[in-house]
């Protein structure tokens, strides 16, 4: 899984095809450090993962985040809120803090402040912590609290930390090569439902809660999607007739999203057990067929034995 | 399906099977100028997308059909419609009479005027600009606008001309090569929903919402696509027995039409990346790397545009 | 798609595989025709689908049983039926009496009738006139006449002759070599339901509607196969964290069906487009690799151009 | 994943990799028997399944399982349970005597009973027949006899036995292979859920059912789960529209977990028919057909031992 690191060429050579996609990504948090031996070794702590106690600092993280979002999810409970509400409030301003002081740290650290505050997780971790102080500000700002939330997805970011990089990497590539046909696909699939939004609109109308054309396309939305709240449904034989056809389309545009994605997946899955396929001893290409005597690079014949080298 | 038979040749051969499939479907328009300068250069901009005032026309014609599309629909909500209705008004004729325009103007400039008229995109092109007229000749036809609302197929015309074409012609490809193969499924699945339906209009009838067959045939439809809007729903114990065989075959019969897309869709991505491999001079092995510069089996060296010659 | 007929081999060796499963199955009817000129014919017309006559007859058949059918669906409706019954009613009777008659002349013209009586559809042509019949004799049997619709059945049988025939064998052949992959799944999901079941009852009770646990095992059916009436909904919020976890279960498990039928029917694609590949001179082995020099099975150099002659 | 070391040598190699996979994994049983001629034989009726009457043995104690199973489902229907409570009641009791005698005598054989008591399997049986006495110790546990429902896991032991072995054991390793690709799924899923859940808690509010935001997190798994119950849905045009939103995402997303099993599925499938493929002695090209005699590369005759040492 991990072996492909040491992959460096020794004649000049295109990087294979996932090392390409390894370089840092607009997620990928490499601000670098600020000069100073203090403020490198906490961006080694707080940035990295690699050491011993970047690894502490990151489960300290999550499970601060966790629980931080946890009493507010709680929070929101009328009876538990009247209850021990004074004590969530503490403990919410005990997590904000700790977590104002994490940011005001991290933008000492980096070289570039700006660059990092401007960054997606820079405005993530921003927006984790303003809330709070917002909510003595302005009235009705109760609301706002709900934003504190949004910390989830600072979890994300130490999901690299973890050995799922390379699963959710892996995802993310077959997702990405999906992109353009999964949007034809939604494309298609919302004029669909404008279609019989429309069409839905027409033939029930408003006296069985199709109200409007926005709503009878929710409705088909909901209906081609296989979701079926059940809050709007037809009334009329021939609405009836309609949404049938369209719940048998969406059932069977189910495959569509699907197989794009199975296609990509299971094609990049083969391209990469591919990689790690045997390596010629003359240009280090790796990747031969099975059946090959001799690199496709460069002509060298192929040491039999040599498919096994990568793997010990 | 008959894309091996080149395989051996190394002489003069086939174009490819993506490239024998580009040719010119019913789908696309390609209707050809009527004579003089005025009008051949007007169906460049119009009909082809190839130039710079081609596209800037396109994009034109794209915000102008949503706009139209999403005015249609904000119309159809009430209260916006008492206090906007005038706007929307005025709008929507200034939308019809640049349809209008557009419409008169493809039929002067094609080379035959009715075979336009007459294909796919000719009738939509109509469809869309006809409801507005008869709204003013007809009483209670303000149905017939929501026939406007079509117009949102005129955008799919549009879709060839922007980088998802070669997208959206595998999926189609994937989509015609599995259709035979769907119907089948969609005659099975037919038959279950009127065999189920039939039965549990037999097992719950009318006091439990089941009126009639074509009723229940609804519900059967409903159920077996796992939507479950829930305003009818079995009520005695051999109907829930009765409908979860029906949800379980639903759930399992999903595997079904994904299964038959997800193989076509692989076989022809497979297909696809198999013609554009290249073929050994000396041994007649295809299916090199792209990166391959020496045949695998034999290793002589590669001729460098054989692989490139499919793709011009 | 037909080409295969023509495999017949040179040297003994087992029949391919495709050829292996087209052994006739208990579906296919074969009884063979009773001695007599007019009872051949006969035989002929109705049990077989190559000839013109056949053909007519086939397709004469299915229009009277898809209109006897939706008579049947129709008549079930309250208003048609006070309205239009009568017309139903002699309708009915004329397609009872016009397969009473096709029956007969089956079972005289095939050699052995009991054999004919006994199969699937000799059984289904028997349910698809007894209603009518008993209808007269027995008080109540209105009921019956909903069996009626098991008529659609019979246009199974007919689905063979027209070209969808090898489409079907291939969805078929793929759910056959799946179906005890798809029946443990089947076995773990009922485990997992009654599981949750048993669990809801408990943690909800009778006051939110889960009377029992036979019902609670139909909630958990409806919900893991994300179907979702709603005529049973957790009112607990330990019940909607069980019900969170159901349905996360049901939402991943249906990759599984769909992960087996899609793996299964890929592997027999290409097992099939693998049979139509290259052919040996010697043996007639066909199904050669790409690269293939020299024949597996005899070790006869093949034929560089041999893998087109399938084809023409 | 590293099964293609041994590609290369003819020379003993180790066994392929479905057979390294058949090792007892800790689900096995595999205690041993204690010593004596009973206990041995005993032993290897109950704990094996290779002799008659270990077979008849299993049989016996599947039909057990599950008639227990369904007394105790049917003995929730209140009806039922008014009618026909004692014989219920005396069947229990009958059941759960066989089910401790059936505990003692495993005890009792085995050569380490407590290794045994500490499995899975064990902790299993005792749950089956605690309730039972502790229903006659303690008030209000009738709550306890759902627990016997947990008996109807027993049956998955017995599972192994039957044919079903072999596809089950595929189902699962795959199910492994794509674990951790699921956990990053179900993780990314889980921040959607909550970051919509408390997204629509401040959209919708209390007013339209949305509570608190571990109940508008329930609300976004049935959403994204395309389940819909219905019980709570959107009231207002924002909320519909983030619920669109959410939908889409949930249609869009279930092509994830089914493309992850699918292609792990696929590609374990094809690496079992290529371990079982054999290799040519003169030049090592394995991947030869079951029906192959003779290299398809150099057209060496292949030794017929080759294939077959695999498997036996």
């Amino acid at each position: 899984m991990s072996a492909p690191e040491s992959r460096t060429t020794a004649a000049p050579r295109p990087a294979p095809r996932w090392a390409r996609e390894a370089k840092p990504t607009p997620e990928q948090e490499d601000f670098g450090p600020a000069d100073g031996a203090v403020r490198r070794r906490l961006y080694r702590i707080i940035f990295q993962h690699d050491t011993r106690s970047g690894l502490a600092f990151d489960l300290c993280l999550i499970v601060a985040i966790v629980a931080s979002v946890l009493i507010a999810m709680i929070d929101s409970v009328a009876p538990l809120h009247a209850r021990h509400g004074h004590v969530f409030y503490a403990l919410e301003w005990g997590f904000t803090i700790a977590f104002t002081a994490e940011y005001a740290i991290r933008l000492w650290i980096v070289r570039s402040p700006l660059r990092y505050a401007r960054s997606f997780y820079g405005v993530i971790d921003l927006l984790a912590i303003i809330p709070t102080y917002a909510s003595l500000l302005l009235a009705g700002s109760q609301y706002l609290l709900v934003v504190r939330i949004l910390r989830i997805l600072r979890v994300f970011r130490l999901l690299r930390l973890v050995r799922f990089l390379h699963e959710a990497r892996q995802l993310t590539t077959a997702l990405r090569g999906s992109a353009r046909k999964i949007m034809v696909f939604v494309f298609a699939m919302l004029a669909i439902v404008t279609v019989f939004g429309a069409l839905m609109y027409l033939v029930e109308g408003p006296e069985h809660g199709f109200h409007n054309i926005p709503l009878s396309m929710y409705w088909a939305i909901v209906t081609v999607a296989t979701v079926g709240y059940g809050d709007i449904a037809p009334g009329t034989t021939l609405g009836r007739l309609l949404s049938s056809m369209l719940i048998l389309i969406g059932y069977g545009m189910i495959a569509v999203p699907t197989g794009i994605y199975t296609a990509e997946l299971a094609s990049s899955l083969r391209a990469r057990s591919h990689e790690d396929a045997r390596r010629c001893r003359q240009c280090a290409l790796a990747g031969h067929e099975a059946d090959a005597h001799f690199c496709r690079n460069c002509g060298t014949e192929l040491d039999p034995a040599d498919g096994h080298r990568d793997l010990h």
